[in-house]
């Protein structure tokens, strides 16, 4: 059998080789804990240090704002757990729609999930009206797993800005901070945190080329929240453990190449978005694409086949050696229809007739046009 | 220069070229989402399975009862942090010579220290005398990572058991544990968690030729306690993220290699060790061995050298070529006098005179004799 065609990019990316090749060294050469103190382990802390800098250029923020992490997971419960263990009566507001890693960790505080629009986009002002004067935390993905919808997280930004004078005002000194998962958009987004007006970001070296639990969570100087791992003090006592320092130089490089990239990857990837939407459109009666149609990553086709099965759909495809997904690879095991998708109304019949396709670096044309054609005659 | 004599294998230690070949596959080739549900997602997951019970094998476990984790640190913090959140007004008591990741994580709840003896080495029947009818979990190290000290955890196994035998008779329903974080015993001695009578055991791959944070914990199946990272449900819910599939592939083959060959390579290192003292003693007058002659890690020589100063010592050797440490890597950046030999009635005045060596597969005769001679010229 040929090669398959994978399309499943938001589930996980294949490394970069050189990604590897810079992570290389540090297995068995410059294996050396960052903490010793002799020459060689200097010099390995100094790599994780400049491997620090280099994320914090991207982000537009200092190196000591920069936490190692072991994968986006953590750093989303790091943040969520780490803001509200410091106020035990406080609130976090959340989209109805972000990752299992954030939904899961909010609901274990008093939380409120704000609704999104029939496209999968949370509106700032329906959002705003959940934070009250114990909201200490609002995160917000910036692009979503399933449906690709990119969040806007600037006017929320300037929305929570407006709350944060008034509650000045009002002599109200809880912080009120803005968190985005990043994990999906860091390949095709920009990401200075300062422009954004985020005071949290998570990011994952896992979903851009990076290696598996590999991540970082970028959290402003001003902020304050509790360390969830306790020990030898590494990462600023907010995370310790030994340094993963092949992963953390795996993640730099990983970050500074898809970064350097976006625009050009970006605007590839839109065009086989372009294509591939047309193409499904042409060939497939009835078929509906979930999620906006402008602001969306540019590697995400998410659509609606009425009256088909999603799981035949997908093993089927499987078999043809076509790889995708009915949503998120981290629910795919468990028989529940997609949050996502019901946060947005679509039906629960719609929604066990959705597919998610998602792009990335080794997707042509070649594989579009054979994953449409693939998929008209399976339905046939 | 020629290459340096490293003698800090306690701190870290360099891949296994064959554990990096083991994980190569699953970089860029076989690095799909073991969550998603097509064939070579399904391959992985089975890879992964495959390693579990790799790990299980050696512990006499279940595989349904290791957990992979990012590193001894987590390891650490998740049966502590996960048992006691599960009992907020019960206690667990820790030995006073744990790694900080153990220390600082039980310092957080209701917590008691077991004394050690002069040896460093925790005396079960004092140790039973802190355990109340309130604590839920004892932890003590299999053998402790700066003096070397190996614990009696089945000696304490069995006092647990009889105080078990107790609560029931009483109708004391709460559990009582034990856990004890293996990270330095993995290499060297016997891990058969039932021959032991553990119920949690930490392990590290970064200690043990594999790849840095990159851990496990075994949870035997009776025990209950919180997950801490929350999300997608990964590690039947108990570490939720996507997992580190070549991490825990590394892992599984690191762990296999180092007991494959524990007792050939513990004979080669304690003829070593017997060589290093010697040497020693004869070359440098009033030197101290730290910690049980006996019961101690193969690899692991501590000494004190009164009236010299550790510090300028250990810059000094390095500027030799010979890496080794004041102490633990964890605490090597703060000041604070070792916790360890505070607690093994060391005088402050002698911790400061004292140095570990930690040996490997790359120490030979060789290393050792140049470096107690090189030890020798600089103290003259």
């Amino acid at each position: 059998m040929s090669k398959p065609i994978y399309l499943d990019y938001a589930a996980a990316t294949p490394m970069d080789p050189e990604v590897l090749q810079a992570m290389m060294p540090y297995f068995s050469e410059h294996f050396y804990n960052p903490s010793a103190t002799y020459m060689p382990a200097v010099a390995v802390r100094k790599e994780l240090q400049a491997a620090r800098v280099v994320v914090a250029g991207i982000l537009g923020a200092r190196p000591s704002e920069v936490v190692f992490t072991a994968g986006g997971t953590e750093a989303n419960n790091l943040v969520i757990q780490g803001v509200l263990d410091q106020h035990p009566e406080a609130n976090v507001v959340v989209s109805a729609i972000e990752h299992e890693s954030v939904l899961a960790t909010a609901h274990r505080y008093n939380c409120q999930e704000a609704p999104v629009n029939p496209r999968g986009t949370v509106e700032p002002a329906g959002l705003a009206k959940l934070v009250n004067d114990q909201t200490v935390l609002v995160s917000v993905m910036y692009a979503n797993n399933e449906v690709g919808s990119v969040q806007p997280i600037h006017q929320i930004a300037l929305v929570l800005e407006a709350i944060r004078a008034q509650r000045r005002k009002a002599g109200n000194e809880l912080p009120l901070y803005l968190h985005t998962d990043a994990a999906q958009a860091a390949a095709y987004l920009d990401l200075h945190t300062a422009r954004l007006g985020v005071d949290f970001m998570t990011l994952n070296a896992g979903k851009m080329y990076g290696p598996k639990q590999s991540g970082v969570l970028f959290a402003a100087s001003h902020t304050r929240f509790q360390p969830q791992i306790y020990g030898g003090g590494q990462e600023r006592g907010i995370r310790s453990g030994t340094e993963n320092v092949a992963g953390a130089i795996g993640f730099a490089k990983a970050f500074e190449l898809v970064q350097a990239r976006r625009h050009e990857e970006g605007k590839r990837l839109q065009q086989l978005q372009g294509i591939f939407f047309n193409l499904l459109e042409e060939h497939i009666p009835g078929v509906v694409v979930n999620g906006s149609r402008k602001t969306r990553l540019p590697n995400n086709i998410h659509i609606t086949i009425p009256g088909s099965d999603n799981e035949r759909l997908i093993f089927a495809l499987d078999d043809a050696g076509i790889l995708c997904a009915v949503g998120s690879a981290c629910s795919a095991s468990n028989e529940e229809p997609s949050h996502v998708l019901r946060a947005m109304e679509i039906s629960e019949a719609d929604a066990q007739s959705s597919i998610r396709f998602s792009m990335g670096r080794g997707t042509d044309e070649q594989a579009v046009r054979t994953t449409v054609r693939t998929l008209v005659s399976l339905l046939a």
